[in-house]
């Protein structure tokens, strides 16, 4: 038999009053499908006035979120707070409790997971995580079940919307990031301070809760390399269209002979890719396995109701198998990287190909010194584009793509093409993800 | 705990062999997921001697397939035979025996899935059909849990790679529907005798196995309205595109106040549409559900590991599940409608737009004429464009786009302009779908 779920809600913020709202609107419908009612109890609020009104009248609502814990009835705490406290000290007391604990908040666990993970272990209790990667879409489940067969390779992700739209933007007004960044916080796509989106950290948390779903290591954000977006020139998404491609943030990780990678920045995407024609401020992730080779699952990634439908399949699962042995369930690593699983990749190894931007003296001998440089580094160099000369006469910039090499010897070749007297200013180094 | 499986593979083709090599190079990591080894023990094939070569020694290989049923060690059988016989009988046989049965077989579940599934629910064992839907894509299970929590009110997919391959090289090359077919025999991506594929027939079994899903409701291949993709013609393809749209073969099932729509057909898709940008021999399916929003599933179709990837995943759920009340994982739908599920609607009653191209001849009044009986059917116009008189110098040809209507009201005026003296000959008929 299904178990009935009895939820305590902590936070009605976006993600809880979505998550309430799909189980008072669906609740006949959920009950069917999980084999058992699954009712809201208790929520946990800073405002109790605002949130009373909002609940039905059977729901208590209280601003103290140990009630949550110390209610025997309440078999499943939902955390929708968000931020690091009070959301970890209630996640590991409501598992000490003998709690599930469902959560859509990555920021606490890509740094705080492993704790959190371990201490559900020894518990015996779940810590359902799907709406805290990628919004509405199913990625943690496919990885974990969907695509259970494979030896997954690689994982791709847009998974930060707010720079998805941005990076849209830009491209389709050509307008500068300042001012689309101006927009998306008039328009509520971006927060007041965008520093975790725009830089590239949100994108990294859910990062390494994918690769370690994936991959079977710990969560570990100090081996996540992180560029954001805000350095971005349009005239770089502009070069970028007339090469074929498109610039995305990508959160990348692969498993690699020289260790498993973790790194979000922006990436060239060719065109033709399915990835590079996700718009707005939407979500998708690609995955490659072995056995299945490359999928992907596109969606919302954020908003009320979006979430809620994650944190909501969370709570369908947890009383399908609340009964069952937690051997069956899906575990998350801890502390202990999987038998056979790689270490972390240093970020100097990592294989990639380059966008160059070089801003250099238009006169002769200056491509000349450029492709040596390069390949003096043992690079080779795929094309090699002069553009026109902007406003002064005398300066020019060149595009340089190379073909595949290593980071460091990327990164090396810069520092000395950098040091050329007719290298005018600092080189723009992007990457690029064929996604083959 | 979870249970230890023994498969009895019947089939060592396409899926059989993909299943077979995913269970043997990734033992050791699928036990790990599993929390318990899985283990081909019996094969059953028409061709033993061939198969015996293939498999290590310790897989009895026979040609009967009731050595499968009747091996009591074997608690899961995979029915990889494909068509309706011996594949039903065995299935059927294997259920009564109280094995689970895995199944890659469309074709049979859309046409005698009641019987089956009613069959299983009986006997408490589980029908597993992931591999029976878009090949490598998780999308049974996106929408039995990962999509739980959400009210479906549509799914829109290309969930033929044969027909998606001829549609993209037709786009890509300008070519005709015959010459490009015998090119896609010839590379293998479509078989001898493409009747299933191109005429929608293979689409229309995932398509009543996906609504079934859905909605709850019992497969009724007497409900699809079908139409494939052998009369298309390559300058139709040219003309959407000049709109701004492409050709996909779709499989479209809505729930609608009308009833629960169910049809594959030729359909013109926007450009920017994700789905529109679905290239080659893969496969893609768009749900929309009441929380979630729209989402998107795309990857590998058909082949043999990647079809292979999803018998597995099933195999490991069976593993982890197995011990676990029947009720607590989900039902396939048998004989009777779910509570409150609505009818098949009538394909007239179908609220569409329309694409028209409408042979005519060139002279005053022709367009005023075909206006005037669209309007009387109160369909509303949304662009005419004549084209260029091709070769005869006194015809030519008129772009018709309609709004949204109903569908029997578009046959009614369709019925009547093609009584026009000035309609030269048939008019080609194709559905938009906005997919917003």
């Amino acid at each position: 038999m299904a178990t009935p779920i009895k939820v305590g809600l902590a936070g009605f913020g976006n993600v809880g009053s979505g998550t309430y709202s799909i189980l008072k609107r669906n609740h006949s419908l959920i009950t069917q499908r999980a084999g058992a009612p699954i009712t809201v109890k208790r929520v946990a609020v800073r405002n109790v006035d605002r949130v009373r009104k909002l609940v039905d009248e059977d729901v208590a609502v209280s601003s103290d979120w140990h009630d949550l814990v110390t209610d025997p009835e309440i078999n499943v705490v939902v955390e929708a707070i968000g931020g690091i406290e009070p959301a970890r000290s209630l996640i590991l007391a409501a598992i000490d409790a003998g709690k599930h604990v469902v959560t859509a908040n990555k920021a606490l666990l890509a740094e705080h997971g492993n704790e959190i993970f371990k201490a559900a272990e020894e518990k015996g209790v779940n810590v359902a995580l799907e709406a805290a990667v990628a919004g509405s879409i199913p990625i943690v489940k496919a990885l974990r079940e969907g695509l259970a067969a494979n030896r997954v390779s690689s994982i791709a992700g847009i998974i930060n919307g707010t720079c998805n739209f941005i990076l849209s933007t830009m491209r389709d007004t050509g307008r500068s990031f300042d001012d689309v960044l101006a927009e998306a916080q008039r328009l509520g796509y971006a927060e007041a301070d965008p520093t975790f989106d725009i830089e590239g950290i949100d994108s990294a948390h859910k990062l390494v809760l994918l690769s370690s779903i994936a991959f079977g290591v710990p969560v570990n954000m100090d081996k996540v390399h992180i560029e954001g977006i805000s350095r971005l020139e349009a005239k770089d998404i502009k070069f970028a269209e007339e090469l074929g491609y498109r610039i995305k943030l990508l959160g990348i990780t692969k498993y690699t002979d020289y260790g498993i990678e973790l790194r979000v920045h922006p990436a060239l995407v060719p065109m033709r890719r399915l990835l590079a024609n996700v718009e707005g401020a939407m979500n998708a992730v690609v995955v490659k396995g072995d056995a299945a080779e490359s999928s992907l699952y596109y969606g919302k990634g954020a908003g009320s109701e979006p979430t809620g439908s994650a944190v909501v399949a969370d709570l369908i699962d947890i009383a399908r198998t609340a009964d069952a042995n937690v051997s069956e369930r899906p575990k998350m690593p801890t502390t202990q990287h999987n038998p056979g699983a790689k270490d972390f990749a240093d970020f100097g190894d990592t294989v990639c190909s380059y966008y160059l931007r070089i801003p250099v003296d238009d006169r002769p001998g200056v491509l000349a010194d450029l492709a040596r440089i390069i390949a003096d580094n043992n690079i080779s160099i795929e094309s090699l584009i002069q553009r026109e000369a902007p406003q002064k006469e005398d300066s020019t910039e060149v595009i340089l793509m190379t073909h595949s090499t290593i980071e460091s010897l990327m990164q090396r070749a810069i520092r000395t093409m950098q040091q050329l007297k007719s290298v005018r200013g600092p080189i723009v180094v992007l990457r690029k993800e064929e996604l083959q």
